[in-house]
């Protein structure tokens, strides 16, 4: 039988990975490049290329309808470019029109890898079945992405989600992004490593300075590691209270290296929910891990294209 | 010519007002009770069963097509219920099915007051021609709401766009909502007024200590003054710019009492804005006074009500 499929790209600083997708969900085939992320902007653009010949020299490309891209941020889905802060000589690059013209003119979506990862869960995993949904990739960063009304809201540009900066500290420290006391500034993994670094925790001789190991060290009853984790899981409870308090989302899905952490995180991030999330329409707020692994980029671009061809949009954006 | 009119109820703390209002949201008929805030909840809805009296006298009455409420919150729409914070009565009040009663069984919508003036604005006022937009009132509490998508978002229960409850200091003070750090604990009226008493701000004797006479002493150059309102601008730029991030509004419509201390407020505003909406996807986000004046509630109730009957919804909620 002939089902539709779409290809998906999820563009990182680290690789790019591109999949044929069935429609419902599955992985049918693969490819991956190491980003270029130094070089040119052209040299960047022949590693997606070569991804999506590999793919497309597969026996199942002809039943391919549509491409659905998820790039890191920040990426402007109207424009159809894409300006990632991990690749620096991609600025306003016609992301967008490049690889439609590589795949021979199918309808191209784009959104952000926020979004993507939203539209995995959705679809997929932890936020089925929910209406009104965050889901949250605390890393190396922090990002994230909106389901509301049941459908993915990527806004107008794409961006939709980006709870990583929102400000919880008015007086805080700077963060990269150019704000104030962003959550990321607080919750990140490398911010609760310099945090637990700086309060005095000391990493085995020549060991793991990351917050894996700061994890550790919380869960063997590590007091600097513990108040480290606490005030991550603080901000990340301000800033998911804001986004329920603000649009209603009913569950809170948070996946990445961070929430691998597991009840180091998700303890007090649950306790802190009930000092931010003080209202009574947000009270029954849920907070729960994420059910994607590494895949969650590519199932969630898939969706993106499927919804972007299903509304008929067929352009840049998926529509609201 | 016959054309479709609708019945709006606004009702605060202090007033219950009812109108009739036609399809391009001019006002035709009034009526208006002080509400028995203090009485019990049969008491209060007796005020809203005469304003309804007061308006379906009227020989307009037979084109009315359906009412829309705005409630001071929290509100259900869900459930179709109300629990405004000034009317200790009414909790979990059932204000749509009493009202449904009372009109002979026409289709009502309920949203909060946030959401009703967001309506307003998004109609006829300042965010009109805009898809994507948050409207707040800054008063003795501050309060908003959202437009996404170009529809109005009262979100599952009608809460949405509760921009004063979310926290932009973590370590802030504590806020009678029960959350910490509240964007209304520094912004509103009353705390301008309180910061400025407690920095040596002295008003005439006997005189007026509200935050009007605040934004004159500014105004005057007081630097105590403009100090209480830099912060509060400060703590609304935070907040605007972690909606932007968020949901990808591209204005902010302010209005209430505070907003009329006019440049004292919104330069400082404006100003901040730049420290907390850093990302190159919210850095054009607009800020503008609100246009309607105090039919606001009244107009977007009617607002409210075209959009859930226009929706086929007939119910409490307006769809999203």
């Amino acid at each position: 039988m002939h089902t539709e499929s779409v290809a998906a790209l999820d563009i990182g600083g680290t690789k790019i990975a591109g999949a044929l997708v069935d429609g419902r969900g599955r992985i049918l085939v693969r490819a991956q490049r190491p980003t270029p992320a130094r070089e040119d902007g052209e040299t960047v653009m022949r590693a997606v290329e070569e991804v999506l010949a590999e793919v497309s020299a597969s026996p199942l490309w002809p039943s391919v309808t549509a491409v659905g891209i998820g790039s890191a941020g920040p990426v402007d889905a109207s424009a159809g470019t894409v300006s990632p802060v991990n690749v620096p000589a991609w600025r306003g690059f016609p992301l967008v029109e490049r690889v439609r013209a590589a795949v021979g003119g199918l309808p191209v979506t784009l959104v952000g890898d926020g979004v993507a990862i939203t539209a995995a869960e959705h679809w997929q995993g932890a936020a089925g079945g929910y209406d009104d949904a965050l889901c949250m990739v605390v890393s190396t960063g922090v990002g994230g992405g909106l389901v509301l009304n049941g459908r993915l809201h990527p806004g107008p540009t794409g961006n939709s989600g980006h709870i990583g900066h929102i400000s919880v500290e008015l007086d805080g420290d700077s963060c990269p992004c150019g704000g104030r006391g962003c959550v990321e500034r607080i919750a990140s993994g490398p911010n609760i490593a310099r945090r637990a670094l700086e309060g005095g925790w000391e990493p085995a001789p020549g060991g793991d300075r990351s917050a894996a190991a700061v994890a550790a060290a919380a869960r063997a009853g590590h007091p600097v590691a513990i108040a480290s984790f606490d005030r991550a899981a603080q901000a990340l409870a301000a800033g998911i209270a804001a986004t329920a308090t603000l649009v209603e989302i009913r569950i809170a899905v948070i996946g990445g290296g961070v929430a691998g952490a597991g009840e180091v995180l998700f303890a007090p991030l649950r306790r802190s929910l009930r000092d931010y999330a003080a209202l009574s329409f947000v009270q029954r707020l849920e907070v729960v891990p994420a059910r994607m692994g590494t895949d969650a980029g590519l199932v969630g671009a898939a969706a993106a294209a499927l919804l972007g061809s299903r509304d008929g949009t067929k352009t840049a954006a998926v529509g609201g």
